[in-house]
């Protein structure tokens, strides 16, 4: 059975609370987690919160990948979803894990688009 | 046990097709799901895929609602992640389901940070 997607929703605990609040860290590492999974950009927002916090998401051409995160609980909510062969969303993963340094990963993978043939 | 938020992971099967592929008609609804949900819009992208197809990223100050469409196939991935007790997904929900008019839906809802106390 295929499916069209993969939808890793990421739970991020005990990650260093001033990379959270740091709207261009975030940014800069949206890009470079894209670049990593081998997708593409098609564009990409990200905003400040208030009082504190991060929201990003980039819409790529297989779909999406986005973060909220709440700097002060040292948590971040991340779902790095793609479509193709080409793609691999792992390695999307290891770049955020590298910038977020969390204590605690939580992973849940769902098929998206399971169409039978 | 509380969560920060409620992630409704949504599959909708046989909508109507002209639609999924009208980028103008998926942000004007992608508008009024977020205020049926009662969620502020921080920013909106949507974009035409090839060949066919749109993905379309709602930042909200409650987190994000992402669609992505493949209208040969009638199908349509949807994400509705809100924060906040003043937040009603179900309606963002609602408004979604009258654009498209799905034969099927799937949903899974996920909480999101579950944050022990």
């Amino acid at each position: 059975m295929k499916a069209l997607g993969r939808h890793m929703i990421v739970e991020l605990y005990g990650c260093n609370g001033q990379a959270l609040n740091d709207v261009k860290l975030i940014a800069k590492m949206l890009k470079e987690a894209t670049e990593a999974a081998n997708a593409t950009i098609l564009s990409v927002q990200v905003h400040p919160l208030t009082p504190q916090g991060v929201s990003g998401v980039v819409v790529l051409a297989e779909s999406h990948i986005s973060i909220h995160t709440w700097p002060e609980l040292g948590y971040a909510s991340l779902d790095i979803y793609t479509c193709g062969e080409h793609t691999k969303p792992e390695r999307a993963l290891e770049v955020i894990r590298e910038y977020l340094n969390p204590k605690n990963v939580n992973i849940v993978e769902l098929k998206r688009g399971v169409l039978l043939e």
